[in-house]
């Protein structure tokens, strides 16, 4: 198994020195978060709701992050223009696409994507394996509902869905739970990690999008940039999992999030596939 | 007096067992927050603005919050329709109606649920006499001019618009303050307790419409629901209370709130009417 | 240099008396940070993002904060009408123009607000500066492109264009960065202080903003409401300049504003133009 380690330094360091332009669509629950957590790993956020913002910022921007959660009216056209901008200049996007089955415009939404895909689709497993059944690349297990925010899937369970995302998409799939697996549609492996925490909070997948998009505006590679930031997140949840409450969790995780370098984001352990099962 | 100890302990402890989903149509100043809180005691928040995403997410739903901050041009149909599928569905719902006085869309949707009442209303004295007022349930006594979040009024001047309100609705009315009442047009009691900080922070009403949403998704009597909200609220408080300032209260609240078991939840104080005066 | 110090306390304290009602329409980002700093220092907050709910609420207000964040498609009309209210009702408000730059609805603010100036504009020096550019009050040195919250200038690059918008405005200009300007165009003061963690959090500028128009409330002269805020918010972050990272500096920030006296404010050091070069 290649050592990534390096790669996982180098992507976290150069974030550090260049500081990238990040903006983002994001929901309104967690945009604090997002943002906060962006600029402790060393981004540059900027939220926007109208769609010749998004142009605009897409043509400023080092990468995007769009999460589908809250929308409001003004969503489906701002989402869709930020997004064919973002496609017509090559700049990697992150995708969080909480919310699947909430309603038509989020349905609308997800049917666009499928022809204009991410660079990066972040999700958790039940969300993961309705997707790829939406888009028809798996077999329809499972009723087309809504889609809450916890899995009811173990990680493991949707590896064939994150392979055919992957491979349909062309980009990479990160799906989260109790350990997360990061796939390219070829390379698959599962990083160890994080606090039960996570789930006590509203915003961790947010965080964790959020702070995707800034690993991929410097990393050439967005497999390395999913590992990076599935790291940075781990470490600092780890860090912080002695906290006494969710609220006392979240400070210390972004304060963690700040403090630790790029060596050490670097050495939570990642497994290839099969090592865990 | 009954001890309502018993069912305020099976209350609480019914929503750590079920973990109800209870989406809110909630003000963007404290989403966050009302998302965390729900989450402490139990609860699993969606937040959502849109009507159609009201509509499938009521299908989905134990119960629902709707706070009536933050207005945007969509709010009027989206709460309508939530509301309106809520009362086809016979489900729960809370209502925060934050802003009386406002502008003409808040006036409009507190004029349609007039016709369509929440199980719970909850809101301070000021508030909770000019709702009365404006729906003709007790004499005008002051002008209906914008009604802010610092009640001008002491909860126990606020007892006749309160029984007038239960029993308008059916249902179930709370009015905070340094006590807070709650009655359903036949029972009413007072809670005591809480933490002054409550008013240095944004959003303890908030927090408290959201968490009281979690526990009508499990009583069946929203009496009990609305008492074991208010406990475990001003037991959080009251732990709180020792915060060097107002963030750090905020952030010990929320902790405590998770923190706290049902047994801890049914110890606050509640007294009968009366008894205070 | 005339001591400021007795008019600083002054101020400070007359918002601890008066409890100012301080509405605001802000961005979704940072609003929830943005009411609670506002409370922290004594004013009452309320967020709208409707054009009526605006016109009203000027009726009801000692002072506004308007904050171009995050637009929707319903800002523009909210915000002109909000700004010829204020108008015509004379009163106090203060603008932070973030986001110059960002799309066509900002523009059409930015174009607006010209001919309807505000009391007091906050803003970074590469905003200011381009502000100034935008309205032709300097000559055009750089690019309108999107200027974001990091400033490329340093504060005394900005003089030139703070004095023209002062003077174009007949209000207060504030220019934010290491150390704070302050000038109506005739006296200029820097304000020394604050703490380096302000860039790693989101909205710290929008905190001073919304801090800013709670003291314009109660100030006759809205260069002393802009001094007061200025120190307000530097004392705090020096005291909380030891916190372990970004969310904890966050915590101790708020914390602090809500703990200092009006004396403790009256004491950060300022200075007259020409002192630092």
């Amino acid at each position: 198994m290649p050592n990534y380690q390096a790669e996982i330094a180098a992507c976290s360091q150069a974030v550090r020195d260049k500081m990238p332009f990040t903006p983002s669509i994001t929901n309104v629950v967690t945009v604090n978060l997002v943002a906060n957590a962006q600029i402790a790993v060393g981004g540059r956020p900027a939220m926007l709701y109208l769609a010749d913002e998004g142009i605009n910022m897409v043509q400023a921007c080092d990468s995007f992050y769009i999460n589908l959660g809250t929308l409001f009216p003004s969503h489906r056209e701002a989402v869709q223009e930020t997004i064919a901008s973002l496609q017509a200049s090559h700049k990697a996007w992150v995708l969080d696409p909480v919310g699947l089955g909430k309603g038509a415009d989020h349905n609308a939404l997800i049917a666009y994507i499928k022809d204009h895909p991410a660079t990066i689709i972040k999700a958790n497993a039940s969300e993961i394996m309705t997707l790829a059944q939406t888009w028809g690349l798996i077999s329809q297990e499972t009723e087309q509902n809504y889609v809450g925010v916890d899995s009811r899937h173990e990680v493991n369970q949707a590896q064939a869905a994150a392979l055919a995302l992957a491979r349909h998409s062309g980009g990479v799939v990160v799906v989260t739970g109790q350990s997360d697996l990061v796939t390219d549609g070829n390379r698959m492996l599962y990083s160890l990690g994080g606090s039960d925490w996570m789930e006590k909070i509203t915003g961790a997948g947010c965080i964790l999008g959020g702070v995707m998009a800034v690993y991929a505006a410097v990393a050439q590679d967005p497999f390395i940039a999913a590992l990076t930031a599935i790291n940075a997140f781990n470490l600092a949840g780890k860090q912080a999992d002695g906290a006494k409450g969710p609220a006392s969790f979240q400070t210390q995780f972004i304060d963690r999030l700040y403090q630790n370098s790029a060596r050490e984001v670097s050495q939570i352990p990642v497994i290839e596939q099969g090592e865990e099962d």
